[in-house]
């Protein structure tokens, strides 16, 4: 961390500050130019809060040297990280593809589309049990039954499934749930990721709306803090001033991730556009950029959908996309 | 809400569409031009789901007319809602100023603050126990301890305290606070704002950095549905490009909220700009543009502040501000 | 276009705008519903002032149906559009590289660049003679002289050259130069627009930092409708709150566009990212999601760039892209 | 200026970074610490291509201590500037509000407002000649005519006049204008800011749609650099993700912008927020906060208007908002 001062800082306050920094275990390394004095921190700054010091009288500006990151930084772990989803591996040259109802509505429809999904090509099944919706008029998905009919659907596809909790209060229906998701709105629910932290299972973390990469890594950093090494990152689509898409996709989030970090990085197309015709060429887009994997809405009748209709891809077209993406995975990024 | 077909729309498709929409006992009020067909629905649409209908194929788009909100709309209760806190009302022209320390750290640094902010006029208490914050690493809050200090406060300065809550799980120590604030983080959690609905409680809830006030209202509406109608909103702030100030204040949301909300609006100047100096002109833009009160942050040693220092001020700059508010405030807009 | 009316619309008024709106040659389609009055107007509205419809007393909403472009609207034109820039194609399956560096320094190095990216399969050659640059102080390109070196590069190499013009009165030095690139923040130099839709010569438009693909639409319908059509959309980054990157990609633009206008779209990797190692995912991103085509930044030695060096690639870097675009392209979306 | 070098940066690069550094009359602070390694640099860095330096492979970041401007800037200009519009002085203590109709229509309507707005107490006139519309086929403004009408306008009222000029070939016209308008679009227009920079008359400048405060200061000292010390700086809202009003108003602006520059600083409640009925509170707003003045659109009939009906005011209305506007001045923000 380096902290460049005000011209003439104040003595007593240097010294304060000097002597604050030390009680961090900090060394100082202090350099006077003609007018800016420069302090540079060496240790472990990743607890130094730096707003705190930019509000001090006599400080100028901070700036991060080091990454406020410890277990997702790549620097620290150079290999990539392969998640091991009941055998079905992600990450580290391995591709997937999660496929799914954006909810979960009835015994018949999650286990038909989950062979659907599977005789396409998909390896994890998703479908959304709690659903978060900004109405409390909208469905609000079949909660603990879903998570019931989603592991009728595992049992009979063979496909291990993946669904977001919405609180943390729900974890213990969890318990037979392959992927706990965690969706955009609850990127930063700090309470709910150190939870997570202490469980032995993967977590799909979902980048919120209007979250920085960093701040998605920090979000990660919460859960691995607590000794959970399963994460999966997913690019989700940001908030612009943009109206034509439901929201931005950032697909160059996906190969500067790679260089931030070792854990592998997920594309959902579905949500990132909100239209159907979108998700196709999005998802071979992603496979170019070298993502690990993408989430994909697929409905067997996504008129009559419950939520999210406008996004959802038929079967049929589900496995067009499949195949296209398939071509192009040969040809990808590989960073 | 109003539905337009594309041309020529496949017949059997329309028969399934107005049949699907008069099972929602919504009239149909059909009208047929020359390449466009128009259906207006008559009734109750707010439980109608505009992203399903705009993903069938013989539709080109769908507007509402009505607001997706009932409980916080204005139309149908059109005098401003006054939310009593323990005797102080905010909210049709009861104009109050919130203020306090970012997050409680000792005994006697929230009862000293406590007594300063009263003294300058400030007529409610804030202060954090449970702390967001961005890295595992950074200080988290005294959480039940510093409820416990909080209470204190309140009892040496007979202030009402206002404080956030981070997960529902913690609900049961908030008992004896006065107003449970909702964090811009948390505005779309839904688990929440559900369990707050069914307390009988004053809720402070803040926008979400990149919530619409759409958005923001059907957050309130999640809490009114529940039968809870002391909601007070928020504007602190919206991300933006513009990196020069923390969030970018939008201040047009006091008076156009005032349009569609009978709820009082309280603006945070503190965090909508992350800079001291803002604070003061800021709250004076507030009290002009109408708001209902104020939330500030106060610190008695801002530099060592363990959060959030560079927005806080001290209660002499407090003090300051106090005066300069209440200068505006005979001069406001009315409405 | 359709108007919503408010409830009890006052008479007289509703009057005068049924008047104005037969004095615009618009027949009316009326349907009155309970408590709804909607207004449907048939013909051409494209020149119909949405907002001072708005602004009317008795008007709730007004919501367009029909595009307000003509010219570069696929529904009037099916067909993809090529433009032919000195026999090389773009757009209808005619995919090209449009390469070169950010700046023009020296006849050395325009010369050397650009038989560099020929020999790597660069089908066209760009270089900014005219810089718009943020600072006053910055080099501002060799401008007249500039674009005499280009067209020597051109001459060396049999490279079309591609350069941006920043002002209409330097058009007349722009008579040799094979595309006029229209920079971002041109995109709504409306005076520009319409003087180059009256030459004979492919224009290069550049998506401005927030503007909607609507606002390039409308920017692309001024040049057409002077009569030139030989219009190139460049999607190249918008502005988001995200930093990581210089701007964000929105690449789902590329086949959104595609079914809205006929026009060819390119995508600019270097400016969109700013970020040298970035360049080369994205253009094969680009390219897997049906681009006509790219533009990339090429310097012989980027570190002495006179500007925009963070994202130039040196000619071997670039050479790879290509390999690896090549790969992509006969697996890319064809819509 | 600070450099921060990777780690064990390369020996030969390292020195010719030095050199080319030094070639540029820079003095270099040389800083080693254990890890990192920090070049400090003591000159006049305006002129320093930061991008240009963040592309060396030995560089990690680059980071400005010294903001990139100086004309504009307070520290080397500590008091107020005041504009003098033709005796009208706006800055340093003087508010003025400018006033009139979105576009110059006819010679009734703009004879009949500017006596309007006088009587309501405006002190400058500012009416749309040169109009910058999205669509080709919307009103264009009736262009050098309508900067006849306007100074006849003058003439009649006795207001000095303010009005918008699109493109640098359109000057000449412009002689009799009291203040030049550079529009958002325009901000930055760089070849028009240097010619502006070698007149002698006061300009207008709107901040562009997503430029940065920094990018806004810089558009300033571009025709500074010119040699015209007369400019005047206008916050009009910037583009965001929400909706409902045209653009965000960015109050916080006002105070953030008077610490930076010395220029006099007006707010645009009426672009900024697109809504008639929002132009009042926020006008006291701005004013509250301290801006040196407002640009109010006012129309005798907005709903004839031909543009921006939407956002215009009626002579009466705008009477009340000066009132308002009055009664908060004696207490607005001093800084």
């Amino acid at each position: 961390m380096i902290i460049i001062l005000k011209d003439n800082p104040e003595e007593k306050q240097l010294e304060n500050l000097i002597a604050w920094l030390k009680s961090m275990d900090l060394d100082i390394h202090f350099s006077q130019g003609e007018n800016t004095t420069i302090l540079g921190l060496i240790g472990d700054t990743s607890a130094v809060d730096i707003d705190l010091i930019n509000a001090l009288d006599i400080v100028d500006t901070v700036k991060r040297v080091q990454e406020p990151y410890k277990n997702v930084n790549r620097k620290f772990h150079p290999q990539d990280t392969i998640v091991d989803v009941a055998g079905v591996k992600i990450g580290g040259g391995n591709f997937q593809i999660i496929a799914g109802p954006c909810s979960v509505e009835s015994r018949d429809q999650v286990c038909q589309i989950a062979k659907d999904v599977k005789a396409a090509g998909a390896n994890l099944y998703r479908g959304g049990a709690f659903k978060p919706r900004t109405s409390p008029y909208a469905f609000q998905g079949m909660r603990s039954e879903g998570i019931n009919l989603l592991l009728e659907a595992k049992k009979e596809s063979g496909l291990p499934i993946v669904t977001e909790v919405m609180d943390l209060s729900h974890l213990p229906l969890f318990e037979d749930v392959d992927v706990i998701q965690v969706g955009a709105r609850n990127m930063q629910n700090f309470e709910l990721l150190k939870e997570l932290g202490h469980l032995n299972k993967p977590i799909l973390l979902k980048r919120g709306l209007s979250s920085t990469l960093q701040e998605l890594l920090m979000s990660a950093e919460y859960i691995m803090a607590g000794g959970n090494e399963n994460v999966i990152l997913c690019e989700r689509g940001i908030r612009t001033f943009e109206t034509a898409t439901r929201n931005t996709l950032d697909l160059a989030a996906v190969p500067l991730l790679k260089t931030m970090t070792h854990l592998p990085i997920v594309v959902d197309p579905s949500h990132a556009t909100g239209i159907a015709h979108l998700v196709k060429p999005m998802a071979m887009a992603a496979a170019a950029a070298g993502a690990d994997g993408l989430m994909i809405e697929v409905h067997n009748d996504p008129p009559h959908a419950l939520c999210d209709g406008a996004q959802s891809l038929t079967p049929e077209a589900f496995t067009d996309v499949v195949k296209a993406v398939n071509a192009i995975l040969p040809h990808a990024y590989k960073g």
